[in-house]
């Protein structure tokens, strides 16, 4: 029988993307509970407080763990399973990590983009992060690879909507070939170079810089810039 | 200082869209508590149950609302700004329409379609509902004119990407000019009808039928009809 309101506890889960290696990453953090050397890797996250509202609270994650304020932020989705946190070991871990009798739990799930050549300045409870190959991705507690499978749906649209956002992705010089490497990353699909490059030519905001690689074993590729004034006043344009 | 976490109860809240006289409305409902006649009205919802994921009281809300099951029905966003429910006169209702002492209380917003001329079936516990103009949406409680603005950014996006969902608000016969005007509405600016002639001819799976008007001063326009299985065959085609 339905017969009463769920009073629950309330948390943020962020899924912060980075791009290495060719290969979109997410970063995750080892909970603090050591399960005999094993690795227990879950997105950041963190229970809001009494007079927090949920962005705040998602800024406030991404504050400790990377040290930057205001990254890009984006609220994807609710997630309120039931039994979204039955698994005994999450609850021994909620236990020990908040508070005992959690006995419900429901997340909002959020996106974020980070440089992975940025330095991360982490001052979260949590001591070890990691950047994690998407493809690559373990178990993780909680309905956390759930979110994660549904971020990747979220991050395409996201780039439909705002094509600004693949560049916070990418180091401020960047090559066509990179920008390329990551929209076939996020797509999870080869996309014709020669296609790419006519695309390109139509962003009047990806601007070509004097400056090109260096000692690289190759034809040294020229690098790129994003506009963003360019960006912003085609926008308003539109 | 933010020294607890907060300990909540979670409600949904809907924004149901309907089309009429040429306008976009959404489907409010009156609160029961009596302010001496005067209009009181809100969004549908409800506070979740405790076995319930918020998907299903969306569902659920909307069942009791119209008697149709598994309306579309998109999540867009959490609402949980500490101070949404501290109005006396939201309290007051919370206490006597659930229980009191229902201190915070944060909401999963979601937005739906239907055809206005369908006629509802409406078992919920509000016994009153009405279609309202999108620009005549009076002072609503809690912070639903935020969620309604909201909303209508949203419903834009769901479009894009998702085309199809625009004829969910239309009859299963529309003219173009039924169409036009839906799009007009939803976007809030006239659109070059010529322009828009040309953009549906281009929807394969827009089709015309026999079938005129009747009974009209002007010249009697074509009905037309969307056709789902094009349009899935299209969507997968691409």
């Amino acid at each position: 029988m339905k017969t009463s309101f769920i009073h629950t506890y309330v948390s943020v889960d962020c899924v912060v993307f980075g791009f290495e290696d060719d290969k979109l990453n997410i970063l995750l953090v080892q909970r603090n509970v050591d399960r005999k050397g094993l690795k227990d890797l879950k997105l950041p996250g963190s229970l809001i407080y009494n007079e927090e509202d949920v962005d705040d609270a998602a800024h406030r994650v991404l504050f400790e763990l990377t040290g930057i304020r205001r990254m890009s932020l984006k609220q994807f989705r609710c997630f309120a399973s039931p039994d979204r946190a039955n698994d005994p070991g999450d609850v021994k871990w909620l236990d020990v990590a908040y508070q005992p009798n959690i006995n419900r739990l429901i997340t909002v799930a959020y996106l974020s983009l980070c440089k992975v050549d940025r330095k991360l300045n982490n001052i979260s409870k949590y001591k070890q992060t990691e950047w994690c190959p998407i493809d690559d991705v373990p178990q993780l507690p909680f309905d956390h690879n759930q979110i994660v499978k549904e971020s990747l749906i979220e991050i395409r649209r996201w780039i439909e909507h705002s094509p600004s956002i693949v560049f916070e992705l990418l180091p401020q010089k960047f090559t066509i070939s990179q920008l390329h490497k990551l929209y076939e990353a996020i797509y999870n699909k080869s996309i014709d170079i020669r296609n790419f490059h006519k695309k390109v030519a139509a962003m009047s905001y990806v601007i070509a810089l004097e400056e090109k690689q260096k000692d690289v074993s190759h034809r040294a590729a020229r690098y790129y810039k994003f506009d963003k004034k360019a960006y912003n006043k085609l926008k308003t344009s539109i």
